[in-house]
């Protein structure tokens, strides 16, 4: 995994600047866009071009089982993970409907749902049949983990070959909330109660049930929680080891990323850890309704773009705001400046 | 103006449930898709149909000038309101690239500029050559109110004679917000300096004026503030007004309305005290950076979809949340359920 210790690139300056010379002089009061603004100066760092866009958009869904749902965690039977799988491939899920709205490509990687399923749509790049329960042991192995982030990579790699402007990775897996706060809490030092929320739909009982869960895993691995890539080993999963592996080769190859919710979230925090410069190449789509969101994001100091109460995953938040961000390019790449317009400045 | 006794037209509670009912069948945990859920619901309700659309928005722009610009309330001189128009008609301001982007039908409409302009493709509903400074006489007179009313009431009918399925009123006119601030303070009894900001992009001083010459503009009127059509004839703008008209008709009409940021929520609190009724059919965009809108949002009791610090105008804000109502229809009406997806519901 040699790939993992390369820096994140760098932005060009050059043009950062040359976006935000160009954003005084469009014919409207200096930031009255707001954070459109700060959107299109960014991208137009990140792309190393004055003018930016993100017309051409690569959605990777990761999906994968997790060993800790025989626990409870979850509002949904495990054979969902795969039964979504299935409706993820027929093109009847959110994502779907999503990705064909804004003509991007969607593309499903199964990392290791419990059961192996066969169809000529799916990409298979398994680590394993599900992850091991983490109250017990590991989620993983090394070998698995290493399986599962090199997987991530090559999604980044196939978005970069197909020349994709901007990168969303979502997820699929039944009980990975679970997962992700356990990530949460170990990396940001939360108390687990704080971050812990409904997932896909707990109860107040099965929230508790879920934070005494949480509690008996971060105990189990309390010794071995020191590396970034230790936490996601032990704590799992596969789907969100794969994102993680995602980031961190999109900003390596230059690709600006746009972060789905709070699963995906998790992923960054472990890659910006690996890499501090993937922060550069991050987007935060929207706020997720899981209460341990908000650490994550003053941890990686930055506003959503959408605070819509969604809690799906899929990467269906990122594909949201995918709309604001082509805007915002639309905005700075053709409203007039003040001089092509004769329109007078301020007093 | 009898039409303005019409009370606005009832929501279809047959589609409404029909829709809640599709929802509750989609392939996600109940509520995951958060607010679009409520929008795509609310739209059902509105347009009559279980599957709701917003392909074909229009877009009216009312521009006006205001006498009160006089006293230095603007960061930007008045002339920059015709100089504005002149940008629409040449196609080079924000709302333009947004309503181009969006395959929106856009107008500008001419309620009163200083000085008239022509331009084969300007809508010309002069209420007269700006309004009075209201810090001295009455911004307008009744025949000028009905006149500009009515232009924004002719507005709502050319979407509706159109088959539009969103109407959208932007504004243009230097120094709006200080009359749009004193209607905020005289029908929400906010305290002026609470509500009052910094418009196109005043200093602290210019904010302090501001507020110093809004209590001028309230204490020479407060005995004729009583009702909402004298609220808005003292205090102004003629874009105002025909923004207040374009919402009452259109809520009349049947067709839903999507606010912009603060001048246009002005013209909202007055629709809605005119007819209360006009709250169904209102969306509201954007949280706008000034510091005002908050409590108009509170007394119409609704979060908006966006809070990204705009604060243009135009009906810029309100564009740029269009694509949210688009991708909450597509979502609702081509996601599979989970009968027709084979996926298990919740335990």
């Amino acid at each position: 995994m040699e790939w993992l210790n390369t820096p994140a690139r760098a932005p060009n300056t050059a043009t950062t600047e040359a976006a935000r010379l160009r954003q005084s002089q469009l014919t409207k009061p200096p930031g009255a866009l707001g954070e459109l603004e700060a959107v299109a100066i960014r991208l137009a760092g990140l792309q190393g071009r004055e003018q930016p866009a993100v017309d051409k958009v690569h959605i990777s869904v990761f999906a994968a089982d997790h060993g800790v749902a025989e626990e409870g965690v979850s509002a949904f039977p495990q054979a969902v993970t795969a039964q979504m799988v299935h409706n993820f491939l027929n093109g009847g899920a959110a994502i779907n409907v999503l990705a064909q709205t804004l003509g991007a490509t969607l593309e499903i990687i199964d990392v290791g749902i419990k059961t192996p399923l066969t169809h000529p749509k799916l990409i298979s790049q398994r680590a394993g049949n599900g992850t091991a329960n983490s109250t017990l042991s590991p989620a993983m192995s090394d070998t698995q983990l290493n399986l599962a982030l090199q997987a991530g990579a090559d999604a980044a790699e196939r978005a970069y070959a197909t020349r994709a402007e901007l990168f969303i990775g979502g997820e699929m897996g039944i009980a990975n909330t679970t997962a992700a706060t356990a990530i949460y809490c170990t990396l940001l030092k939360v108390a687990i109660p704080e971050a812990t929320g409904a997932g896909t739909g707990l109860d107040q009982v099965g929230i508790a049930h879920k934070v005494s869960v949480i509690q008996r895993i971060i105990k189990q691995h309390r010794h071995h929680l020191d590396k970034p890539l230790e936490v996601l080993r032990h704590l799992g999963g596969f789907e969100i080891a794969a994102l993680t592996g995602a980031y961190v080769r999109a900003a390596q190859l230059g690709l600006p990323i746009l972060i789905d919710g709070f699963i995906s979230t998790a992923a960054a925090l472990i890659a910006t850890k690996l890499q501090p410069g993937v922060a550069h190449w991050l987007f935060l789509s929207h706020a997720s309704a899981e209460p341990g969101h908000v650490f994550a994001m003053a941890e990686l100091k930055q506003r959503p773009l959408l605070d819509l109460n969604l809690r799906l995953g899929e990467g269906s938040g990122a594909a949201i705001a995918v709309p604001l961000l082509r805007l915002a390019c639309a905005l700075h790449n053709q409203m007039a400046t003040f001089d092509e317009a004769a329109v007078a400045g301020k007093l």
